[in-house]
């Protein structure tokens, strides 16, 4: 029977539910080469003197202080040469009264002496040493320990280890490090459709890559913790329950991601009712309502993380990294967290907190806007189109434009873009991008592109075919790029236009209404009803397939290619890559506008120079050519 | 022959010299596993559409949208079910129009059907699906690449990969991924006298542990390169040519640090004016005069660092790093320097640029206060008693207090110490800090520790024995020590207080005049010469080794205990920790006292609660007793 949860625990008893689970590992040893960024387990005292012995500090010559006194420029002393001592070689020569011995920085003082004479300040002759000045003892001479002292405190339990505490650790002769424990993270994966990256995908039977599984093992080593991977039990119950015990020996604390079969999720209810306690089921925060935390008997600990991968992430991010930071003694990183201003607003009523994902950009005052994104539902690419998440409480119905928020961070590592692009896509772009250092291009065609670029948030849109309304913008360049049918190699079909689309069956797969592509067909298809006296909507009633949308260029050309079509809307540089055939329809221009406030943005200007030096790229594309040159 | 750099080349000319080595690695390709962290070396485009297949969104049935026309509460359409479909199946059955076939969310869409209608609007009798609710054609279905469309632009080249691009990298199913490769540093170790951590050292011999070597390579790691020892070569310059034609064989970047050998400085430059250039020699910055760049042939270059350890990484962090991240491709990291205030004046008026190490530690208000570290010549302890280094341009004579600088951290890692205490050292204190986060101790002795919590910057100090002088401060808590003579263990010359040190020829060791434990025994020996009615400077003359001042409470009983000394100043507790006898001379009190206006500081209450809990570590110590409880 499975316990009743009926309430959603609130995020901070979530917080503190997974802050109690322990899942500290024991402390060990390292070598001092592999120390770096590791936590020190205990205080080090220093067992030695450093340096272990009194140590000339200067070239010069190793003397009794008070053999010199008196002497200056006018009136020098004279003391008889006996030796010489270099460094990393023990003295064979004591300095006696009246004489002294050549000496080297570094050196070990010999016995007798107390201080050293600056070789700047001396002459040699023959076997004899003329000092001109006067020197008290200790001079030029760094006593045993001066450094650090035998017994003296060196480094505190907790240091996190950075090369200056390395440096001081070899400075006292260790080579084993006491550091705290890594705590293992085993990694469940559920889910009979998952496929491990780099293995044969059978898209028929709906299989999909495992996404979550690599994703949250980089988070937690991000956290300091060692990611464990278990191996996929499909669909056999009985091999998840063993490997989810055995998981449960080996790790401190075990995650998987929402499963969706519910017989996996009842396994995993069992082992942990039978051999631990379930803590929590279900939190007031969205996403990741479904959490599940839980013991696993001794020493380990259980959490079931949301199965859409931005949802995984976000909830990890929020309550898992912190405790796994925790247990390996590391501090949340400095740069976790970002404030920055909504760029647009954003209503939210939904009574529980909301972890909402965002992108960062930063306007022309060189400000940090923040605005929400939201693909939706397991979409992987809203995973690189955030850059951390916004907490918006309960009680908040919305975030005004301009209002200031603090970004937590998907890593510490993430930062802003430095150019946000929107509009549509467009091989040469994606080319020219490459050019401009972290850029960030959201291919939402020219109609959404247009869109966002008057509400303020991107730095750029690109927009396909002729503009049916003015815009404040300033070009930063363009190109022209042809348009048409893609079909098989050879042109099977033998078609000449879009008239073979309306008189014949040949399946066709257009684009999206925000594409410039599908705005360009539209008035292509506009232009034949008046040429045949018919209307618009008769022709595409007529065409099979005009409303099969897709989004992306290439994705039309390639439904051809895989035999799902017969023609496809898209550009005479897709056939060309493709190796397929094309019609030609038209030239249509592509313009990369930009919001005029942020012009002077460097990243802006990159892509500008970019664009006007970009022939090789336009050039190596069918059917390209740059504007205005 | 020695090329000629007869002026000191200025910091920019340094920064562009080395910014002009070519040390680009080659791009590599790692495992997916492998590859957070790392940097994109090309763009990714999707190879593939995810999802791979028109995707269920919801747990329901696929049916023909048009079957459900004009579906509702009152009115539901009935349709034949003729099948299931799972997540991670291939459908097995067509939908033919008036049927529907069960679907899980993720499951493949079956021939036929272009919408789901989600299981809570459903009723299901016998084989017949009653559907209350009518769907559009795509309701609850994801098409394929609606997610990633293949062809297009995933991520670009210069990517950091952090977890987010791990999922996506994921999603489209690469395990092998195509990253900058990391430059592979060289680290060479020149100087007679050093030795590895971990080996046997011999102080009398003039030996140290080489600590430039393992801080270098930490910071190679940290900027994204690959550190690569090379073994010691000793003075045999033969092979130490060999070792450095063979760096530079292998490693992108040679480095090695000052060397206190000529010799092995002209085996250097011989190599690199024989197989490169010599580019650059003596930059105008303190420390780091002696710096020297250049080119070992082929795809290799050479830089020389100075041989202090705070030099040396200073010298590295301020011109190497950034070659060696530019290299891997990574930026600057956001957490590399941090604003603060001077705490104190300091001048400085040498002509050429200074790269000034320093101390953070926060005010009251939690604002950053820096102040000057400089422990001078060599010593490694400054180390870790600077976070980083201020960069102060010729022209600049002095720093106010509170005036604004930036500090270059030592490494992103480094975090300004939450406490910083000043003052005596003291066993029971070093174990008390063990129980405070992130503390800096100081142990500069009572005296100096006053001084310096006059000044205002650090926020306790800790004080032994009476103090002389009012001081407006907190006292935290307080303790109190026994005192006395640290004898060997058994007391052979049957010592018995101090008047058996004038009286005989003991030899003595002292404490460092700042420590309150020399006070004690300076007010000690003045009640002696009351007693014997002579001079304190009688006595004192009298005390073989009176003047041999050290710097940490244990070193006299560890000079005692090495035959160094006959009797040494030091604490009951010390004597019992190193098994030596002890002839007590008093006890003396231990205060730790609070800026005032730090009293608030979280980390000051932390070691206030400390104290006042820590009645087990000062009942450890022998001699030892808490006060006022």
């Amino acid at each position: 029977m499975r316990k009743q949860f009926r309430d959603l625990a609130a995020p901070e008893e979530a917080r503190e539910t997974i802050a109690s689970l322990e899942l500290t590992p024991d402390a060990e040893t390292v070598p001092l080469a592999e120390a770096r960024g590791r936590v020190l387990a205990e205080r080090i005292d220093a067992g030695m003197d450093v340096p272990g012995f009194d140590r000339a500090s200067m070239d010069g010559y190793a003397v009794r202080a008070r053999d010199t006194f008196g002497a200056d420029e006018a009136d020098p002393v004279e003391l008889e040469l006996t030796g010489e001592v270099h460094a990393g070689t023990e003295p064979d020569v004591e300095v006696e009264p009246g004489t002294a011995v050549e000496i080297s920085t570094g050196a070990v003082m010999p016995p007798g002496a107390d201080a050293v004479v600056i070789v700047e300040r001396t002459e040699e002759r023959d076997d004899t040493l003329v000092t001109y000045t006067a020197v008290a003892p200790g001079d030029s001479v760094m006593p045993a320990g001066t450094d650090i002292a035998a017994g003296a405190r060196a480094l505190g339990p907790g240091t996190r280890i950075t090369p200056r505490e390395i440096g001081l650790l070899s400075a006292l002769g260790l080579d084993e490090i006491p550091v705290r424990g890594k705590p293992v993270v085993g990694i469940i994966s559920t889910g009979d459709e998952l496929v491990r990256p780099g293995d044969e995908l059978h898209s028929e039977r709906g299989e999909i890559y495992d996404v979550n599984s690599y994703t949250i093992a980089a988070g937690v080593e991000e956290a300091g913790g060692v990611p464990k991977f278990y191996p996929h039990a499909g669909d056999d119950y009985e091999e998840m329950e063993r490997l989810l015990r055995q998981a449960a020996e080996e790790c401190d604390l075990v995650l998987s991601s929402g499963s969706t079969s519910a017989s996996a999720v009842d396994v995993i209810y069992r082992v942990v009712e039978e051999r631990g306690d379930l803590l929590l089921h279900g939190v007031a925060v969205k996403p990741g309502k479904p959490m599940l935390v839980g013991t696993l008997g001794e020493g380990s600990a259980y959490i079931g993380l949301p199965g859409y991968p931005v949802s995984a992430l976000t909830i990890f991010r929020t309550f898992v990294a912190p405790a796994i930071r925790d247990a390996a003694g590391l501090p949340e990183p400095r740069t976790a967290t970002i404030e920055g201003s909504m760029a647009v607003r954003e209503r939210y009523a939904e009574g529980r907190m909301r972890l909402m994902p965002v992108g960062l950009v930063t306007d022309g005052d060189g400000e940090t806007l923040v605005y929400p994104v939201d693909k939706g539902s397991g979409a992987t690419t809203s995973l690189v189109e955030a850059d951390g998440v916004v907490e918006v409480p309960p009680d908040v119905e919305y975030l005004a434009a301009g209002e200031s928020v603090d970004v937590q961070l998907f890593s510490p590592d993430v930062r802003p873009p430095e150019l946000l692009g929107v509009g549509e896509d467009d091989p040469a772009l994606s080319r020219l991008l490459d050019r401009v250092p972290s850029p960030r291009y959201l291919a939402v065609g020219t109609r959404e592109g247009l869109r966002r670029l008057r509400d303020g948030v991107p730095d750029v849109a690109v927009v396909a075919g002729d503009m049916d309304r003015e815009i404040d913008a300033v070009e930063l360049g363009s190109w022209t790029r042809e348009w048409g049918l893609v079909v098989p190699a050879g042109n099977p079909a033998d078609v000449s236009g879009l008239g073979d689309l309306v008189d014949s069956d040949l399946r066709f797969v257009n684009r999206d209404t925000n594409s410039g592509l599908r705005t360009a067909l539209g008035n292509a298809v506009a232009d034949l009803a008046d040429e045949r006296g018919t209307t618009r909507h008769e022709l595409v009633e007529a065409i099979a397939g005009f409303d099969r949308a897709t989004k992306a260029f290439e994705s039309p050309a390639r439904a051809v290619r895989a035999g799902r079509a017969d023609v496809g809307l898209g550009l005479a540089a897709t056939a060309d890559s493709l190796g397929m055939g094309f019609v030609s329809l038209g030239v249509q221009p592509v313009r990369v506008l930009a919001d005029s406030s942020r012009v002077k943005k460097p990243s802006v200007q990159l892509l500008k120079r970019a664009i006007k030096s970009g022939s090789d790229v336009i050039d190596s594309l069918d059917g390209y050519e740059l504007s205005g040159i």
